[in-house]
């Protein structure tokens, strides 16, 4: 295991009706900037119990945060931030508005461009406090520091993290879940299934726990996924649903463990050129990924063929081939197809996407830095 | 799954050489007491790093913190600390020293007779900060809120906790275990282990990530323990148990999930009667009361038998019951004993301990409140 710090100051407030603490986790006169997507919470009544549980404090509001958060609108948020002078940020909605949050609470004090947090990766010294309402279990982003912006003019993607940008609190109430779309949901359970998978399928690393608390998130997932899409009002199933995406990238499954993330390389670019959700471009990448790293992973994929997926006769590679053909049906499973030819897309974009990488000095990606930009379109071609 | 909170913001520094990182932790310019046992980190080196990592800091020290700490023994430390005007203290030892630190820490501000923290439950509205070095995988504490302090005089434990005693961080370098007796690192496994088990083998509850994390956690123990005893240098081994005994009882595997503690509640009487170490208090009671609480578990028995022990024929009640013979085993193998006679202890205090959650006015204790006073002394005549 090697040396690592944890820390995880997110303070979740679980279940039914947890709206109603809302405002005992907001510090008394703030003035609160609520951010949201499409309006879809307006719809299902979310919009409403939130506003209520605000009533006392100052609020403002922003709406219009799209899928894949972009540079473009959230700067405008961070003007009317500044010109309200607002005190405290309260994300309401998915991943995208959580990560979205988190750039504006490190914008807003910013002095500089604060695109230059972006492609600078300029240090984030302050920011302003939030927290979260969570209405789609997928990303992870409540429970942790981190957030991947686009900029819609270059068709590019950026992650970027600090200390300062943890929620302060997330609101997890599964009930919330109930009126998304039935690809929301298989989306969302795709993205927390690689996000575990980015963490485990690497090399044998002799983290006992991390191993079997992965394993446990992806047995989880590969049980609820499809029980979710059956029934959207089972609240075991979606409480269960959201708390494993929540535990799959809060950063304990990968303490002192090598990590891989290379799918969500490839499938970020995927999403900037192609317009493709990010589930699917996951869907579409890790099985292709997994056969072209087959021999750097095949003895993780066999653990994991074995405890995952009960394949316990067969040689090492038998268990490991068979574990990507499981992975890639449990995607199919899901309703969302795993092949770029199914959306329309060819090799067009292929080229792009490597120099990319080359041009970012990105030599190799992977646990082991062997994902070359030749062998990302050998990926690429495999995703076809 | 119920409605619950999380929240741990305890920041662990784990691995070789953590302690360098110590002064990086403590506000610049505090003064810091240091806290520990009976001197075994003067024998191997513990001591050294520490104060070597504290140099520039006005430290002042306290040792002789004794297993299961005692309250005659912590106020003297609390008489210390406020006439040192001391701001920062520093636990360097097991869960004892932690422990014991914690109160020490919330008892320095309160205002009034700080023994009403403990059998009041007065409310603690502070406590100066602390920071944890652990040496001793076991007891959790170096990630909780909670401490369990003893009375000498009158021979009881209480526990405590608060939100002001979370550590705000803790030094995990499991090479500082490599020096223990193999006593401790066997009672530190059970103590683990059963601090998952108490917090797991309840009923079926529908919590499907709790469920698979706490059987993951008590797998990697079956896998770590007698390796922990066979090669007491091998620092896979030692990482492992200590980020397993960390986890298993920083509140993350038991959210929203009912959890039964009684085997603790009555260990501790043990203890405090008889002198007998918590672990082997555990491995003694733990046996009697899945017994004698059969019906009422066998459900989750049966799941644990399927999960950790890969017990996958029979019916319930006999996965049920195997489960229980190699929980019993698995104590044994750690060269622990199982039964109060091994000890020399009969049945004599089996009526006070009775009398005392009697007085105490607990009609029942686990999940369901359904291990009754009468049940107790059942659960006691099991375990002769």
């Amino acid at each position: 295991m090697n040396n690592f710090q944890f820390y995880n100051p997110v303070k979740i407030e679980f279940g039914k009706g947890a709206v109603d603490k809302l405002s005992s986790h907001i510090p008394a006169g703030s003035k609160v900037m609520v951010t949201y997507g499409g309006g879809s919470i307006k719809a299902n009544g979310v919009y409403e119990a939130v506003l209520n549980a605000l009533s006392g404090f100052s609020v403002v509001e922003f709406g219009g945060i799209e899928p894949n958060p972009s540079y473009e609108t959230l700067i405008q948020a961070v003007d009317l931030a500044r010109k309200e002078k607002v005190d405290f940020l309260l994300a309401v909605g998915g991943g995208s508005v959580v990560d979205g949050t988190k750039f504006i609470a490190a914008a807003i004090p910013f002095e500089g461009e604060p695109w230059d947090i972006l492609v600078k990766r300029a240090e984030v010294k302050s920011a302003v406090a939030l927290g979260a309402v969570l209405t789609l279990p997928a990303t992870g982003s409540e429970m942790n520091a981190g957030a991947v912006i686009s900029k819609r003019a270059t068709k590019e993607k950026f992650a970027f993290g600090s200390p300062y940008t943890f929620p302060k609190f997330s609101i997890l109430d599964p009930e919330y879940t109930y009126s998304l779309p039935k690809n929301q949901i298989a989306n969302g359970t795709i993205d927390a299934f690689v996000h575990v998978m980015e963490q485990y399928m690497t090399y044998p690393a002799a983290g006992l726990v991390q191993d079997r608390w992965s394993e446990g998130l992806l047995q989880s997932l590969i049980e609820l996924g499809p029980k979710a899409l059956e029934n959207p009002t089972d609240y075991d199933v979606r409480s269960n649903l959201m708390w494993a995406a929540t535990m799959a990238l809060n950063g304990i499954i990968v303490v002192g463990m090598p990590s891989d993330w290379a799918t969500h390389m490839i499938g970020h670019e995927l999403t900037a050129l192609h317009g493709l959700a990010h589930g699917v471009t996951l869907a579409i990448i890790l099985p292709a990924m997994l056969n072209e790293m087959f021999e750097e992973k095949k003895e993780k994929l066999a653990q994991y063929a074995e405890r995952v997926w009960g394949i316990t006769s067969g040689t090492t590679d038998e268990k490991a081939r068979a574990a990507i053909v499981k992975t890639e049906e449990f995607f199919q499973s899901l309703g969302v197809p795993t092949h770029l030819k199914e959306y329309g897309i060819g090799d067009e974009s292929f080229q792009t996407i490597c120099n990319r990488f080359t041009e970012r000095g990105w030599t190799g990606m992977g646990e082991r830095r062997a994902l070359t930009p030749e062998r990302v379109l050998e990926v690429l071609k495999k995703s076809l």
